[in-house]
């Protein structure tokens, strides 16, 4: 193929800092990454480097008709109502998308270039998304510090540290923000199972509230997710996805799951006792607890780096991060055997 | 919810002639639409008015993990390269993506304000995603009237009506336009089942070719489709669309199905037979063909409104056109009973 110079790109939107084309992001789930890092390493490997519910929600058979048709307005409809009913705004102000990940790209793409303050550390595709949409992006430790900013990214419960912001503070900064033409993103990705208030039920112009679908729900390979946003603002993002966003299965499985309260009740009881059994082990280790959510604890250690490394000689993979090399973030153990395994290691 | 005042939309992007709230363009496969148009038409519909194959490819067994766990770094490897495989250019040229739509949607935004030229008519959603993302377009005849633009994008073979525009063209404009920073797309959506020349084995700067797999492989409500492009352009359109966009089945299934090449064959000669036999029962039915691929017929009737109706009062949809009356988009019957049907309205 013949190389490119540099004229074809000039009409190309600006590209700071070449984020476009930056190292990607490392993100847990990366087991290639931890074969190649530990290759000795027994198989197979237990993956707690994700916050990914392992003990999935129960698929329903999916019938033939929903991988071969294009997915209905019908079929569309249903999951907005279901996804209405259990995140709490009316059924358009509900944008399902093909995983979250899609909207953290599409919505700084919608926005002006504007002013961004992302409360971190944070998800790290948050900053690199405004980033690459050409915008200027701060990294702040707290909402008071992002009092400048037209645009304001929070992670709620934050991930990896669990820290909650009360729905009263957010609340407010969605209104100051609107009231000169911000945006306040509220990623709720990790909310599902946690004790917390979401924002969902109080929307209003200046603000969205993002719902991630895989992780609470142990299904992350079919990809679904949903922005809640005002009629207005979510008319916008559902056009910039254009139609038939979301697979039929994801459609199908999605409607069944949202509706059903009594297995999503009954999952935070067990993935919160899972939790608090996470970190007693990771206390008797010598870790110190800094927070999580029902999905994940994070913790720091006495040297990280060790720690990292003998539980990768033992084909346990766990998140690490560059900028903290003694935090390590676990997600949870699906059944008896992988607890033993990770027990034997944190002793 | 509360209403928005036009203050918080101040710092949105231009959304020319409030294209992001127009009424949604109507497209083959919404079966709602038919059943309120024909409230007293037999069930089952018989559904032709999409593009799909009717004979879908046999999916292959999916592991449960295909549903669970983030699609790694090496499934999206896999399927790359069996998408070069079968369209012919390297695989770092190949962008997966949720389908091609979201692939339409997401170009207009990567590029600087344009002058567009669309050739058509022709699908509908192109010109309506380059309005959306803020540039100027215009609907043209043929490519020698694309002369002034900077963005041209061409249906190849078009849909509905067919045309075939040659390779040799083609890569004369994409040659033109790249010298002065522009960008020719060209949706090859229809044409796996074709005997024509595709571009993608001849990548260059300032083209991007577009992939369709669902229409194919019967398989659109798994979404999945392509953008080939030089590795700068496929690089930059890979980062908006993010990690993960494309779900673990589909990932499985596309793999499989890319690697084909017998199915593929097979398929292509007996949806040409059948889009023959479609065409001679058209023909004694008074309709003038006017052209399609393998997997649609179009053809004009002496009054289409009245064939349409005729053609649904007996539960089968086929596709109008607003700006053509006469003119019905007939896809193709699946089995035997589907065809028999059919017969027995167009004699």
């Amino acid at each position: 193929m013949e190389e490119g110079g540099p004229g074809h790109l000039l009409s190309l939107r600006a590209d700071p800092a070449g984020a476009g084309a930056a190292a990607p992001i490392a993100h847990g789930g990366d087991l290639d990454a931890a074969r190649r890092l530990f290759p000795g390493a027994p198989e197979p490997w237990l993956d707690l480097s994700t916050g990914i519910n392992p003990v999935p929600y129960p698929c329903p058979p999916l019938e033939a008709s929903l991988f071969r048709r294009l997915p209905s307005g019908a079929d569309l409809a249903a999951l907005r109502r279901a996804a209405a009913a259990a995140y709490g705004p009316a059924p358009d102000a509900v944008v399902p998308a093909p995983g979250t990940q899609i909207l953290i790209e599409t919505i700084p793409r919608l926005m002006q270039p504007s002013r961004v303050a992302v409360v971190g550390p944070t998800y790290a595709e948050h900053a690199a998304a405004w980033i690459r949409g050409g915008h200027a992006v701060a990294t702040v430790p707290d909402l008071r510090q992002a009092e400048d900013a037209e645009v304001v990214v929070v992670v709620n419960p934050n991930n990896p540290d669990g820290i909650v912001h009360s729905v009263h503070d957010l609340f407010r900064v969605a209104e100051r923000l609107s009231a000169r033409g911000g945006l306040l993103v509220v990623d709720e990705a990790f909310a599902d199972l946690e004790p917390i208030e979401s924002l969902g039920p109080r929307l209003r112009p200046g603000l969205v509230v993002l719902r991630s679908f895989g992780k609470t729900y142990g299904l992350a390979g079919i990809r679904l997710g949903f922005a809640l946003a005002e009629p207005a603002f979510a008319a916008r993002l559902t056009a910039a996805l254009g139609p038939w966003a979301v697979s039929g299965p994801a459609l199908a499985i999605g409607r069944a799951a949202l509706s059903d309260e009594s297995w999503r009740r009954a999952a935070a009881a067990a993935r919160q006792a899972d939790a608090a059994r996470l970190d007693r082990m990771i206390g008797r280790a010598g870790g110190r607890p800094v927070g999580g959510t029902a999905l994940f604890r994070t913790a720091d250690f006495p040297c990280g780096i060790s720690m990292f490394r003998r539980l990768g000689e033992a084909g346990i993979y766990v998140r690490r991060f560059e900028s903290a090399p003694d935090r390590l973030r676990f997600g949870l153990p699906a059944d008896k055997a992988e607890w033993c395994r990770l027990s034997r290691i944190l002793r």
